[in-house]
């Protein structure tokens, strides 16, 4: 009997050209699917609910396949785990409705971005944070932040793609948090447009530095032009943190 | 004319055999010399403070060479950080007595071992902690700490070396400091024995899984013998924070 599965998965993006398959390089999707087959026994084809970009990490993606293999579904975990490269972990396996769709549904989704700011950077977390050398204020980068939530046009603040039409989304929270020499830009919303954190990131760095001035942001978010806002800080970054479902629509299922 | 410089150097211990020189495989030492003998145009040989296992990290580790170039020494940091690979980074340099010797006088070092509690491993931490699965009891790990603290023989703790005829060491602080699923141990003293901390994370992580009794560490000093102590927990869990030179010995002159 076919089930559909859900997996979180977790990886360290440093050695992959992103989630999804592509003909130059190894994906996580790929090494997913090729030892999922092997362990189940059959083709086996993920589909992620993130398709992050080449270098960018995850704690808590999620992936869906359907299986006709008796394993249970919850310890399937355990069992990829021992097949996986150590830069990916899955964090849980269930079974859930076959109408789960990861893409398809209203979900709450938590990226971190992470600054490194101090006078030289700090090797071992170089793989897993932009540096930045100058001094950042970071209650401008808050005041600046402020002004991204709740409902907006993202337009300027995201990577043009043909065949999204719509780029209205809501930002739920935008919160800066400073444990040392080190800033965390914690963002929760509905949907990100391509790029969207990250272009985020790169201009609140801009505030940060006094280049812009934080009222400056919504003329950004004004102007719908790319042009208008920064840099695309680089991928090492950025963390997709966790994905919220609907009440009931990721459960497990017996 | 001679000057003595200091470095503070970090590095991300993944990719090195550690700190020494030695005839298979590539060493921090060694990188550091080659690239400061390329930037001041002289053979330069550094003597560092603490000569970190292999895989072991470090965010102050200490290094000094006699040099007789013009470049002021606390420029050296900014122009040999780029020509390092990116996973080492010098944190300062500056110009010190002819008499200062990282080694040979009393400091007080501060090692942070990581250990990873939790389900399942974090790929991206996995260069940096040990990961444990099983339930630790933090509050049975201080206990176990405690016994630890003050001046000891530890001749238990430590691997055997036949150059180190005296085992007794200060160990001024350990404290188990539980940040979510992280457990940090930091350890503080006035020098370590042969993987002394990392069979001090083993012991307390045979304490924290119940494995031993608190009360044990006690037995473990006055046993005298390396058999009674838990395993030398892996290399990558291990950072050399810093050293903390006696007043003015270490001191930029001028």
């Amino acid at each position: 009997m076919m089930k559909r599965v859900k997996l979180i998965v977790s990886y360290d993006g440093t050695n992959y050209c992103g989630w999804q398959i592509q003909p130059n390089g190894i994906t996580v999707e790929e090494v997913l699917n090729q030892h999922l087959s092997e362990l189940l026994g059959e083709p086996i084809r993920v589909t992620g609910a993130s398709r992050t970009d080449a270098g960018v990490h995850a704690m808590g993606n999620v992936a869906v396949f359907d299986t006709s293999a008796r394993m249970p579904a919850e310890k399937i975990s355990y069992a990829l785990n021992t097949r996986l490269p150590q830069d990916i972990r899955i964090q849980e396996s269930a079974q859930v409705s076959p109408d789960f769709h990861p893409r398809f549904c209203r979900t709450v989704k938590t990226y971190e971005y992470r600054i490194l700011n101090r006078r030289f950077p700090d090797p071992c977390q170089r793989l897993y944070s932009l540096f930045a050398y100058y001094p950042l204020d970071v209650e401008k980068m808050r005041e600046a932040a402020s002004y991204l939530v709740g409902e907006h046009d993202f337009k300027s603040l995201s990577t043009y793609k043909a065949e999204v039409d719509n780029t209205v989304r809501t930002i739920y929270s935008l919160d800066l948090i400073k444990e040392g020499d080190l800033i965390r830009m914690r963002i929760c919303g509905n949907g990100f447009l391509y790029n969207m954190v990250r272009i985020i990131a790169g201009t609140l760095l801009r505030v940060g530095s006094g280049y812009y001035e934080p009222s400056y942001m919504k003329e950004i978010l004004a102007a719908k032009n790319r042009q208008a806002a920064g840099e695309t800080a680089p991928p090492q970054g950025l963390t997709l943190l966790h994905i919220q479902y609907p009440d009931g629509e990721d459960q497990p299922v017996t």
